[in-house]
Parts: C-alpha cells; structure tokens; sequence
C-alpha cells in the first residue's frame, strides 16, 4: 500500500480536479465516491474502480468493512485526513474516497410492466440526486435524461443519490422526441405539467409508462410535452405556485409505482 | 430614505447577525427575507416589517413593484450591492432584504376537515424549507413542529420555503405526546415509520388528519410514535434504505390531501 502525505501528490490533485470539473470528468471518463459506505456500494455493485484513497484513521476503524475495496482491483493509496481533504467536496471527509470508472447502467427497454422516469433539462444537481435516490428507493425500472441535464457524477449529485448511482439503471438520450415517440409503441408516456391536464391521482399508469419532468424554472419543453401521448398535473390545493422539482418528480413516481 | 454605504453600519451588521444567529433571532425576536418576491409577499400576508434595505440598482429597475414596502410602515434605507452583501446569506443579494418580527401564524384547529403535518426534530433546514413549501402547495392546513427542529428562521429555511412562511399556518408544541393526545380526540394521527405499519396507499385520511415525521436519521421517537392513533409507511420496492425526508413528507402529504 503506498501512502500520499502530500496536497501536491498527483493523484491528490487528480481527484481534486474531477470533483471540480465536469469537462474533465467527461474527458476522462471517470469520476469520485466519498464515504465508505457509497464506496463498498460500488465495488458490491460491479463498479469498475481503479484508485482507493484511505486515511490511516479509517483503516484502523473500518479494517474488516473495508476488506472488499482492499481486495478488488483497485489501486490502494493510505494518506491522511489533511492530504485527503484537498481532494474532497466535502470539508470533513469521511476518510475513503474512491475513484471510479463513469458507468454502463444500460436500461433494459424489454420487459412489460415497468416504469421509468424521463428528465429534460435538470439543472440542480441536489434534484437530480434526490430524484435518483428517490427512484432507487421506490423502486424506478430506470432514469432517461436528456444530455443538457446537470452531470450526474458531479458531488453534489453523487451525495445526493446515496449511492443509487451504482443501483439504478440510467442512460443519456441526444433527441428527447424522438425517444418518446419510440417508448409510446411499446408502453404510454405522460408529460408531467402545469395546466391542461389530468390530475395525477386520477391516472392509472397500466404497463409499461414512463413520466417526462422537466426543468425546475420552465418545465418540459413544448415539443417534448407534445411527444407524450398524456399530460398529467399534480393539483395544487394551496397558494405557493410550485412543488420543488424534486418533490413533484416523488408524487409522480410514487403514483406511477404504487 | 436614509442611506446606507458603509459595511460597519449598525444595521448591516445587525442583520448580518441575525442570519448568522439562531440565539440572536430568538432574543431579538426578529428575522430577515431576502428578495423582492419574498419581501413583497410578507408586506401583502400582514408581517411586521421593521427595516427595509434596498439597493439604489433595485429601486430604479421595481419601483413600482416595490411600492407596497416602501409605503408599509417600515423604516427604508437605500443601499448599495456590496454594502448588501455583507448583510446577506446568498452571494449574490437580490437587492431587497426586509427585517421582520417573527411570525404568529396561529393554526387554527376547530374547523372539521383539515390536515396537518407534525414534524419532529428535523434538522436539515433544506428539509424544513421544502416540507413547508410542499404543505403551502399541497395545500396542508398547517404544521406543527417540536422545539427540538431547526429554526425555521434560518436563511437556509426561508430560501427553501419561497414565501411559504407567509402562507402556511404553522406553530410549536413542548410536548408532542400531550399535543397529540389531545389531537386525537377529534381527529386521527398518523405516525410515519418504517416497519410495522400500513401502506400509506391504503388509508383514506377521512376527517381531521394529522401525519407526525421524525428527524432524518432516527424517525420518529417511540414515545411520539405511539402516541398517534395508527402507524403508516411508503412501502419501498427498491433496494435503498430510505426516502430523503422532504420527499417522505412530500408523498405523505401528497396522499393525506389528495
């Protein structure tokens, strides 16, 4: 196991850009796990990892737990919590951080009965973790989205999701029309909206369905709303304008699946 | 309209101070709003506005969206961007922050048909704001919260809220168990667990209605837990552990008031 002690360590500096910066994310296609228990999800989950940063203090606590990302592929460097925080998002790291390659979640659009979730144009990665988290703990089929979405390895949104990155299947679609008009000859698509629409509670979702959220400002795009073949609305008893984006993606779901 | 330029002003620091401070909100009983949607929805909901700041950029571009606060009975002071920024919790200040007194949105419980959320120590002020924007949405007759909750002062709150603060009937409680005790003698209370419980999908809410969610990591406490006539839960199909609180309390109200 080689240690880093250094802020100026190459790898350090590595992780601390990938947090950053999603254009180099995306260049490299890799992105960062924080916390030991996202990271064991992730090995468990088949994630291809290839750096493991541990500090000396979370190996002496978690030896045993840690025993999986110890004997997975992984390169494994020991440093410590100073060295460790100038590659972290958060200020106090929980002393594991991994490295990973970015994810194949590859949906299967096969089978009859299921329900995914289509988001256009996400642009709070706090939503777009909650949603996956969301979607992940109700039990979602799967989570399209369009590729102006925020990026989904970014920190804010692997915190979020508690790692139901590496538990719920996601795929990036380049033409959200064209996407929905395939689904709609295998299954229905509603378009979640504002006005002009069935209230959700009054839909059944029978076979295969998937629910179109879109950005938290503007909603979906008209052209994507039009692809759909139903427009839904959750009625809105009280004076406040909106649910949060996050909020409004649960009740769908939770309709959708329940 | 006196002007306020200098950082070291006595009330620049005095609302920098209140939020930063929970202690100095409740010795001064007082809060802050930042933004003119907000500002202008506490002066038309009949808060007490003490202070106005606004910059001289925000004055020329919503004069006339700002006349209701600067004919309300508040003292206006004319500022400037960087001055505001020092009296503020966002990095960039929308250009109007009001002082007000806190809040005495009494709930009212003697009408027939209404729902309530209870909340028990919820500590994530992102949390608290969503929950009370979902309610003012959703259209929830009023939320009662434990002592042991974050402030619902906090700037944090107040952003997530959007306004809702204004809207939504809200009040606390010493004791939860007395508080629900009493409740449940003309209506029913609703405990959010996770294990032995009903789906929430399959209970009606009929009548005076109440659901009590517990703090983020713990849930509700046995004592509070037991003291609601019936336990509930959001039967999860996926492999995650748990909801986010907000979106718990989001599906929870969304099917208590639908």
């Amino acid at each position: 196991m080689k240690e880093i002690i250094s802020k100026d360590n190459k790898l350090i500096k590595y992780v601390s850009k990938l947090q950053s910066s999603a254009k180099f994310r995306r260049e490299e296609q890799r992105f960062v796990s924080e916390g030991l228990r996202v990271c064991l999800e992730a090995v468990s989950s088949g994630a291809e990892i290839t750096d493991v940063l541990i500090t000396d203090e979370a190996l002496s606590k978690h030896e045993s737990a840690l025993k999986p990302l110890l004997e997975s592929n992984a390169k494994i460097y020991l440093t410590n919590k100073n060295t460790l925080s100038h590659a972290c998002d958060t200020k106090t790291p929980q002393g594991v951080v991994c490295v990973l390659k970015t994810l194949d979640n590859n949906i299967d659009f096969d089978t009859i009965n299921n329900k995914y979730v289509f988001l256009e144009n996400i642009q709070d990665p706090s939503n777009l973790g909650t949603i996956l988290r969301t979607a992940d703990a109700l039990g979602v089929s799967g989570v399209i989205m369009t590729r102006d979405c925020c990026d989904i390895y970014s920190p804010k949104v692997c915190r979020g999701a508690m790692g139901a990155l590496f538990r719920v299947p996601f795929t990036f679609v380049d033409n959200a029309q064209k996407f929905i008009s395939d689904f709609n000859n295998h299954g229905t698509s509603y378009a979640a909206v504002v006005r002009d629409a069935d209230a959700v509670s009054k839909v059944s979702f029978q076979g295969s369905a998937l629910v179109a959220i879109g950005n938290e400002g503007n909603g979906l795009t008209d052209a994507t709303a039009s692809a759909c073949t139903q427009r839904i609305t959750i009625p809105m008893n009280g004076v406040a304008e909106s649910l949060n984006a996050a909020i409004a993606a649960g009740i769908l779901m939770w309709e959708m699946i329940k």
